[in-house]
């Protein structure tokens, strides 16, 4: 039986909380592993973060946190220690509890991401790539293409001053990575990534230049739901390779049920 | 699937929250009525708790809470509005929320005792009765069993001012009841009930003098774990009618099931 009073809690952090697929995800596992373990999907408004967050902490049997929109920014702040991965973009996707009591905070977006390409048979060293997105989960993304040796990394974003700031950053950190600001547009790239949320609506525009697609492209979308997004469609038109979304929650998933140490039960009472 | 981001969540609130049966109880009737909703036990220490509540006050997708030992003051305190049953004895056990945002007190500890005597087959009106335990739980007891027409109540308890101070109570709002402090001693009763955690541990002293026990009285248990407390067996022996605890948690957690209309779907997001 799944959630006595024994149970480990685990909470699914966003604002609105309702579209969040971390929470049935996880409680599938839970279910099949036959844990009795909760991953609950809570949500609260910006104006009250700081008491939600207070509140949670003070909940002793609340063992983690997975962190989506708007709050990976504030969460991370809240943490007392992080992985470099979340530091470096001041980004919390996961925390979990310390002995203490306090939060130590990661970030999975970039590994999960990158395990989806490498499970697709996508090779990044050494290639030319245009990314489109410098937000939240583009950050990550860009430090962990240029970590796995991308030769040349192409970063559009409608906030010019946001790529900017993010492509100085990635530059500092991977000085054989040769990153710039540009257009979004494929064109003399090897692979061309969507990190924006351009393509989750029909009526979306697409995210970036498709008329400069070639059939020798990789295209990759981080959009999980519709699983073809009219990007992928065009793309796949045209002849390119293309990776889906998917795999990149699917490794992500991995990642946070490590982190987390789903199956550790060592505590006797709550 | 239960646990999706769609979820209503419901807590369960005690210090340590373990041993709680309701997150489980409830958790089996979610699934089995099929509902993607979560039962959650959590827990903080006393010193956090004006934390922790304006933090799960804050979870906008919590929906209601069930609150055991030591909250049920401190939560009916938070409270904007309140039954009276849960009022006379400032004690919440259950809260659910209301338009604004803010919680409704209700308390089913009454309730669930007096279903589970009439389920039993026990009469309360014109009888004597010796209650055991003037307490959180004891004090919805006695109210309800001076509103379903006890003829008379002895009250005792280790705590005699705190026995008196109920017993007053009691008595200016139920006049046609009379009930006055007494020992722990059923002669000349036609009920007995223990409202005390006296027989939760093997070792424990049984709650009242069983040698003034007749075969003619019925001796009644709120403790539901043993299910047959020294208490009731020794009564057993003797030969009166008894009456086990879990009864009252069953017709509790209907009673509760109805407070938070659990069957009830009418967000579209969180």
């Amino acid at each position: 039986m799944r959630g006595t009073g024994k149970a480990d809690i685990f909470v699914m952090l966003a604002h609105p909380v309702g579209h969040a697929k971390s929470p049935g995800i996880f409680n599938r596992i839970f279910e099949e592993k036959g844990l009795d373990s909760l991953m609950v999907p809570l949500s609260c408004r910006p104006e009250d973060f700081d008491v939600f967050w207070d509140g949670l902490t003070a909940a002793e049997n609340i063992r983690g946190v997975i962190i989506s929109v708007p709050y990976k920014t504030r969460v991370f702040e809240k943490c007392a220690a992080a992985h470099d991965r979340a530091a470096r973009v001041r980004s919390a996707n996961s925390v979990r509890r310390q002995a203490d009591g306090s939060w130590y905070a990661d970030n999975f977006d970039g590994v999960g991401f990158m395990d989806g390409l490498a499970a697709g048979g996508h090779q990044v060293r050494g290639k030319r790539i245009l990314q489109v997105g410098a937000g939240g989960a583009g950050a990550s993304l860009a430090y962990c293409l240029a970590e796995a040796g991308a030769a040349e990394i192409r970063l559009a974003d409608v906030d010019r001053d946001r790529a900017q700031a993010l492509a100085d950053l990635v530059a500092a950190a991977y000085p054989a990575c040769r990153i710039a600001v540009g257009a979004a547009d494929p064109s003399g790239m090897d692979m061309a990534i969507n990190a924006t949320p351009m393509g989750l609506k029909p009526t979306d525009p697409l995210p970036m230049d498709t008329a400069a697609l070639t059939p020798d492209m990789t295209v990759v979308d981080i959009i999980m739901e519709p699983a073809e997004t009219p990007l992928l469609r065009e793309a796949a038109r045209i002849g390119c390779r293309i990776q889906p979304g998917r795999p990149m929650m699917d490794f992500q998933t991995e990642a946070m049920a490590r982190f987390f140490d789903i199956e550790r039960k060592d505590r006797t009472d709550g």
